[in-house]
């Protein structure tokens, strides 16, 4: 097995033979955040008549060549246009049109003079104290998009503004990609339903919560399956079963040999299994196991919360990315802070370490404090803010250096 | 009016006067990305039993002191710990109990020896090659958290891993503030329903979905209220009805003098009406009115969709953590990226301004590209990744120089 263990890059190449999920047609109102399957090209140009940009006079630019403070020009008002309507009358030479912000321009009008540039002498005369040119402050049709525009590529994922745009042009719907579904299993026979009082060996179920919620804030559904017993036909049941419905399991195994050597003779069972990988140069992490069964990726996850964390960041966010279809999805979609570090932190050469820091800034400035602590320790995940990478050709980090920080996800999300 | 300009600075402060909305009783399963409204105190040791943290032998330390390969200690083999099971023996001195990752340690054992420094020589003895100080390997009662700890403050917003501690400390549910709902109005005679085919002269209506969206986004719950007409009586039965069921309301105007003075007429005709806020020395998005009725805030915010995003962003976003409860939530909580700045970008003084950049990658390094256009394009928002910030004591940036982008809120949600 030992030529099983693989590297970070080498992990993230096999992860990259995973194909999206399948498509389904959502509303707009819904689609915060997910991946577009299609591209979407404009159908007609935005705006499609031309329109002011601020408040003030629709005239002819050439009306007002010349004018300043010194020598206005004289203008006659010839109405004004109401919002949301076709403007009743045109600007004809010498004549001005009042316009609203947004509002249609007029026949034979090529630019709006701003408000505060002019001054009503009377009813039907303003006095435009400054020249502007042809086209200023009119959104013309097709500005802001033509028709027949790419507005979207196929993977993009939307964001607020996207959907106010896809609003403007009258696209109610889009058609997107499925959330990733992935099932979860705990295994370990010392586990628990939270709900239950443990005896003394017991501990509750910690990784099922953890991931399910990691899960969610990446945009894919968890389907928790629940706990299973370290015995072959359980878990080779539910693995099974797991298979049937979603497009990727997890199972968050033991950290033990016994428990490891389990999955894997659980994966083996199934006769189109691929055993990827089997351990991973990384620490904490290292006890990982990948296979794909049918074209369905199972992860065999390190028990250990804060080792099943360090792979999710590093390897099941962008998988998950890639599911979704987003493209670029396997380069890394973290979110950096540069800080000090706080202390001296050693790392064995040959594997990447990852550790778990605390951010805090001090005049302006970050600084990274390393959590030591057993990776059995839920604890050293709740104080930390985010991971410092150690790669595998370096044999330390100094107090004082500048490190990248990788930060955890961590957004206000949706209900 | 004038006087009731403010700088961003006073308008953040005003702001603080707004306090969290209710609290409600939730499931962890649910609690991702909520805050807490009342901390949580752990009410026992986590673990509450001593574990190993490594696949070995359970052994009393002093039993390996000295050993080493040329001198091993000899060790009686004494069963071993089932998972999930209370030890059945013993460590006496000189005697070793097989014991897997999170198995119980053994009455009379302080230490665990790794499996790769012990061999079997025969069913009954092993040899030991390294020495164990007390205490490795070892998690101990509370070395996660101590009975009594205080585990998260009020307002701290859960992650993933902070639910997975909450389920090994067997908490299933948890008081958090309520998502603050956000009633939404656009109001505007030339806007019509998205559905609808605009005659000339008419736009759908991007606003409110761009905002719905952007409140989505912030963890809020958007109430989207529908378009009104430009009509006083209109407006404010809109406006009364949306008070009557929503934390905050945001009415998204025209951007013209007539849409502002009507929104303003509006609101004074309520009774318990402060005019905090009317104009913002920002850019975009000076026409921005703020007001308190009763208890809540009322939003006009500007019609061109560019400016209203500004405004959500520098204003809106913090004020809605406020209400959610999060503590430090008037602080800025953008994510931000360094980058050099392709293009000198005039600014006028005496008031901020925000650009819309296009970010870059090349060669490792950040380029930001300021897109240069009005505000009543969406296509500038659409094409932006970010806002750089010009100060109002500063006249400008120059091409080349290093900027902060504050990177647009653009994150996966849960279902």
């Amino acid at each position: 097995m030992f030529f099983k263990v693989k590297t970070s890059e080498e992990v993230l190449d096999i992860l990259k033979g995973f194909s999206p999920v399948g498509e389904e047609t959502i509303l707009i109102e819904d689609a915060l955040h997910r991946v577009l399957s299609r591209e979407i090209i404009s159908l007609e140009d935005l705006p499609f008549f031309p329109r002011s940009s601020m408040d003030g006079y629709a005239v002819r630019a050439k009306d007002t060549f010349g004018a300043s403070e010194n020598l206005p020009a004289f203008l006659e008002l010839g109405g004004e246009v109401i919002m949301g309507q076709v403007p009743a009358g045109a600007v004809t030479p010498g004549k001005a049109i009042r316009i609203s912000t947004g509002g249609m321009m007029p026949e034979g009008a090529d630019a709006v003079i701003m408000l505060e540039y002019c001054h009503a002498l009377d009813d039907r005369t303003i006095e435009v104290t400054r020249t502007v040119s042809p086209l200023e402050n009119v959104i013309n049709p097709g500005d802001d998009f033509k028709k027949g525009a790419l507005i979207f590529r196929r993977g993009y994922v939307l964001r607020p503004q996207d959907l106010g745009l896809l609003a403007g042009l009258g696209i109610q719907n889009v058609a997107a990609f499925k959330r990733p579904k992935v099932a979860i299993i705990s295994t370990g026979d010392e586990i628990i339903p939270i709900g239950q009082i443990p005896e003394p060996g017991q501990v509750r179920d910690i990784n099922s919560y953890t991931l399910s919620a990691f899960c969610t804030q990446a945009g894919a559904s968890p389907v928790n399956l629940g706990l299973c017993r370290d015995i072959f036909s359980d878990l080779r049941a539910m693995v099974a079963r797991g298979l049937e419905t979603v497009d990727t399991l997890w199972i968050s195994g033991g950290s033990s040999v016994g428990a490891r050597d389990l999955t894997v003779k659980v994966l083996e069972s199934f006769d189109d299994m691929e055993l990827h990988v089997h351990g991973i140069s990384i620490s904490p992490g290292k006890p990982t196991i990948i296979a794909r069964i049918g074209n369905k990726a199972v992860f065999g996850l390190p028990g250990h919360v804060a080792s099943a964390m360090v792979v999710a960041e590093i390897f099941l966010n962008p998988f998950l990315s890639r599911l979704s279809g987003e493209t670029g999805s396997l380069e890394d979609n973290h979110f950096y802070v540069q800080a000090e570090l706080e202390r001296n932190v050693e790392s064995a050469s040959g594997r990447d370490d990852y550790i778990r820091v605390k951010l805090d800034k001090r005049d302006g400035r970050y600084f990274a404090d390393p959590i030591f602590g057993k990776s059995g320790l839920i604890s050293t995940l709740v104080e930390a803010h985010g991971l410092v990478k150690i790669d595998r050709n370096t044999e330390g980090l100094y107090q004082g250096q500048l490190v990248d920080v990788m930060l955890f996800k961590f957004f206000k999300r949706a209900a």
